[in-house]
């Protein structure tokens, strides 16, 4: 069978914890060429080290197979803390008289677990040395304003203006590049006053906390221990989902395991498994034994295929088997529609698009069938027992999403906003790590109040969104739309961004729009991080900034977020090995090169001193 | 030559002018089927009339070859205004002792032109009748607030809490549509609080008044009588423009005429000619002669060519007679990098990526090799009044905007816009239609000051942005990362958005790069249409999303942005006819398909009643 994934680009390296010093913590280093001026001498450019979630897939020295699986990194850890205890089935749990054995837990009670720490290495990508190396180079963004001012008010004016600052005695470029106040809405401040400010550093303690606050969880089964610690909360880099699964019509199982390593090659930090096919059991062991990130399902999805897809036979002790099923076998999060209440239903009957979550419209269904209460939400309590005991964090579904620019923000989608945040504070009293899905359709000037009451509603849990949509005239284009709405709402906050593909609303994603949608969200992400000011977000742009003024192509392409596009587009028109040496592009050609035409500036203004 | 443009969906109609019965503003017409229900009724769907840019090639009936060109639609109109003459070339220029024959200069002395009653037809899309009906059906939509509430605050909590609504006696689904105030976040609230609203319905005084004011402007060259006139300004649709034009390495005159066509096909609303190699004049009348939208050009291209591409032998004289030339060709606005002064040149020495405008980098070696003032600066009177005799626009370049995140609001940059802002309003003292061009790469947390800025110190002249881009690590991907940045400055009032296209920083885009870039920028400035509350905006996404809900896969397909597109994604999995009446598609499959039993549900709620 073809498997068409390139070559990753840089090479896997590992970074050794402090509190625990077993801990190898992966990233991925690209090597840089050196700067070559018009007066033959060089500089050396320091390799710049991006985040990596490729796992054991992307390490050439770890030799794994499909059938074998990969390492079981956390094994150790788990059995280490002597909290867990053997089902008759095998899998761990909970042992019998202990605290639960969740991330959360561990947080309250005030200890720092390998999983922190591996996460607080993780986030600072081990960048402190080049991180200090660049921020040498622009100078002007290393201090920040004393005082906070409020710029980014929509009345405001900023800086002042570039008249008045030209009567200062004394100034210059050089005198300017010293006034760090001129650097006035440096993304700490736009963080700060949002919320969504990191520390310059990030501790294990810090991480703690946050999870200790509910504002962040490490999704972590204990029976899922090959995956590497990663984390979601609105202080941390954005991280996005990749979704895959079969349907009943297509794909099968090599497929989905390849569509697993396609979307975490490209920058899925976490993979939900949604098939509603035969072979759901098997399918979901092959991924889960596969992946170094964690797998999110939707367990009504089975539970109906159990059901033999007949929702009134559902009930409250096919999902409860059918969740200990998956908690058993390693499942790191699960999406419940719980906040979705009965009386909420005849709401939707008048919107534009009804309901158009899956889940949402099964429970909905179940509930007008029977005339009873959603019982994911009548048995909350006993559902946040099994999922406390294997560290399984719950994702509280948003059944009512709209469908629609039509049906954004309306009452139904709030109402169950509302019960999302009631159901968080139970979940987060039996030690359960939680966050909130949300939508889905909303026009931009819409989705801040879907982030301001998701935090206010939800007691800062970390929010997950689907998009938002901005629009409904695209399809074909909606890992577009999505990617739009999903940088706005994560700059405000999101904590994680479920992919859409420009298959959306017409089929089935293949692997080329698996691609296409991880790195579009991978960019819309990123863009979000860079306006949170992330500690190192800006330092992957500066270097290929650099790389790009300089002519770098290959570093370039190195760089960016898909390397082979950004090659395969230059080589169409300017294939030769030569035009990677090239001071101009296709685009506009050797004589108009506003590059070239701006070094020969800097060399004519070198030359005049 | 293999010319692969789909046929367009629906049919080109024309609305006929009141004020002026001559007029027949054209609109397409999207034909939609039938709902039909379970019960075997049916119920009309009114046709949708969408914006069209693609002009005579559009419409089957009108019988046009590139050789030909397209009929002088404007011609009749120029003349009988009296006020201009043919020069010895054969061109029309203002007669001698006339008023400007401008758009501004009309719309000062009050007058309401052909031009201004076209767009205001154009802009309402002619779409009343079908607008209300769609508001009929959406009745919680109907009504504004009564008072203004301040719900789009960052600090804002908006909407009650559902959970104390439904304390209110009596309420129910019915009550709750009846409450307008409910639709407390309104686009018009929102649009009315950042200076971006329209009326309910365009008229052309309404036109005439934005031009008067310099917040709008209609590009139209009394030479250029081919061009349907449409409108730039913050408080209609906003705009696209999509730059074709060969290069020195690649594409010939009618790969360009091509280009022209696909790009209105898809929807640019102007079309920027940057071609910089040989056969610059004859590619342009080309373009010109087959063009239906507003050409643009950036004439110091023409200049140094004619300079053997020696920045040093540049001179006023020479731009001037390039300006000249290209004004009585046709141009409809040029964009001149005039605001970039001497002393802000050393600033950029210390930037990032230096200058990375074509324009404004041979503007800037220039001053550097001859120690002198931009000529284009110094000769601004004098160019206002040539531009102003063909009613030529001017769109002043941004020479120094920021060419990384790293750049971005910095001084160099800002210090250009507030030259912008003089020069703005000299130019309108000569009657000259004026746009501003703005960044660039922007971090999102950043992208607002811009706008703000540009508003302030440009006194509401339209502003006019490539991107922003929020992000440098995406090559391959940029027009997504444009769209990003596009769609947020336009919601807040950009009035057009230059498209910025796959291959950007790459190489030169092919015929699927445009289209892609086209329709990605489509989607971005209706997101912002959509988030302004201009009044026709939503009609086609409810209309989209009424399709999608009742499984007309075909509807859905027609009024997507690109319909070939939609239908080619959707055909990949279920290729047989049958799959078009399906009520489910590969994504999800026929048990799992939300849409479908949200349809159950409300079956089942009707036959409750």
């Amino acid at each position: 069978m073809s498997f068409d994934l390139p070559e990753a680009v840089g090479k896997r390296i590992y970074v050794q914890g402090k509190l625990h010093p077993e801990l190898r913590v992966p990233m991925r280093e690209i090597e840089l060429s050196d700067s070559l001026f018009p007066d033959g001498s060089t500089e050396k450019n320091e390799p710049v080290r991006v985040y990596d979630c490729s796992g054991p897939w992307g390490d050439p020295s770890v030799k794994c197979t499909v059938e074998s699986g990969i390492p079981r990194l956390r094994e150790a850890w788990i059995a280490q803390r002597g909290d867990v205890a053997r089902t008759e089935g095998g899998a761990l749990k909970a042992a019998a008289a202990a605290s639960p054995p969740t991330q959360r837990a561990y947080a309250l009670r005030g200890i720092v677990t390998p999983e922190m720490e591996f996460v607080a290495i993780r986030e600072n990508m081990g960048r402190e040395e080049a991180f200090r190396a660049v921020y040498d180079r622009f100078p002007h963004e290393k201090t920040r304003p004393q005082e906070a001012q409020q710029l980014l008010d929509e009345l405001g004016t900023g800086m002042p203006r570039p008249s008045e600052l030209e009567k200062e005695p004394g100034f210059s470029p050089q005198s300017l590049q010293q006034r760090a106040d001129l650097r006035y809405s440096h993304p700490t401040e736009y963080a700060e006053r949002t919320g969504v400010q990191a520390p310059a550093f990030f501790t294990p303690e810090f991480v703690r906390d946050e999870l200790a606050a509910g504002r962040a969880l490490i999704p972590a089964n204990v029976n899922h221990p090959e995956a590497e610690p990663m984390i979601i909360g609105r202080r941390f880099l954005c991280k996005i989902n990749a979704n895959i699964g079969n349907s009943a019509i297509s794909s099968d199982i090599h497929q989905e395991v390849q569509k697993l390593r396609r979307a975490i090659h490209w920058g899925a930090d976490t993979v939900m498994d949604l098939s509603t096919g035969a072979d759901i059991h098997r399918t979901r062991e092959w991924i889960l034994r596969n992946s170094p990130v964690p797998i999110g399902t939707v367990p009504i999805y089975q539970a109906l295929e159990k059901c033999g897809g007949k929702v009134e036979m559902l009930s409250w002790e096919v999902l409860r088997d059918t969740l200990i099923e998956q908690a058993e076998q390693g499942v790191d999060y699960v999406t419940l529609h719980a906040a979705l209440l009965e009386r909420f239903v005849p709401f939707t009957a008048g919107r534009a698009t009804g309901i158009v979550s899956r889940g949402g419209s099964i429970m909905a269904k179940w509930m007008m069938l029977h005339g009873a209460e959603n019982f994911l939400y009548t048995h909350w309590d006993e559902l946040c027992s099994i999922l406390a005991s294997y560290d399984v964090a719950v994702s509280i579904g948003d059944g009512l999403r709209p469908g629609s620019i039509a049906d954004a923000n309306d009452f139904p989608q709030l109402a169950e906003l509302e019960v999302q945040g009631e159901l968080t504070l139970s979940a987060w009293q039996h030690g359960v790590q939680v966050m909130n899905e949300g939508p889905g359709h909303v026009p931009l000037h819409l989705i801040p109040e879907n982030m301001r009451k998701q935090l206010l509603w939800c007691h800062e849990a970390p929010f997950y969104t689907l998009g938002p949509l901005p629009a409904d005239i695209a399809p074909g284009y909606d890992h577009i739309t999505g990617a739009i709405g999903g940088a706005m709402i994560a700059q405000r906050g999101c904590a994680m961004l479920c992919y859409v593909t420009r298959k959306e609303h017409l089929g089935l994603p293949d692997a080329e729009d698996v691609r296409e949608a991880v790195v579009t969200y991978k960019l819309a992400a990123h863009a979000a991080d860079l306006a949170k000011g992330h500690p190192a977000a800006q330092l992957r742009d500066n270097a290929l900034a650099k790389a790009r003024f300089e002519f770098r192509w290959e570093d370039q392409f190195n760089l960016s977020l898909d390397p082979q596009r950004a090659r395969q587009y230059h080589d169409l028109t300017l294939p030769h090995a030569g035009a990677k040496k090239a001071h101009f592009c296709s685009m506009c050609g050797p004589n108009f090169c506003a590059m070239k035409l701006s070094q020969e500036i800097r060399e004519i203004n070198r030359a005049e001193k």
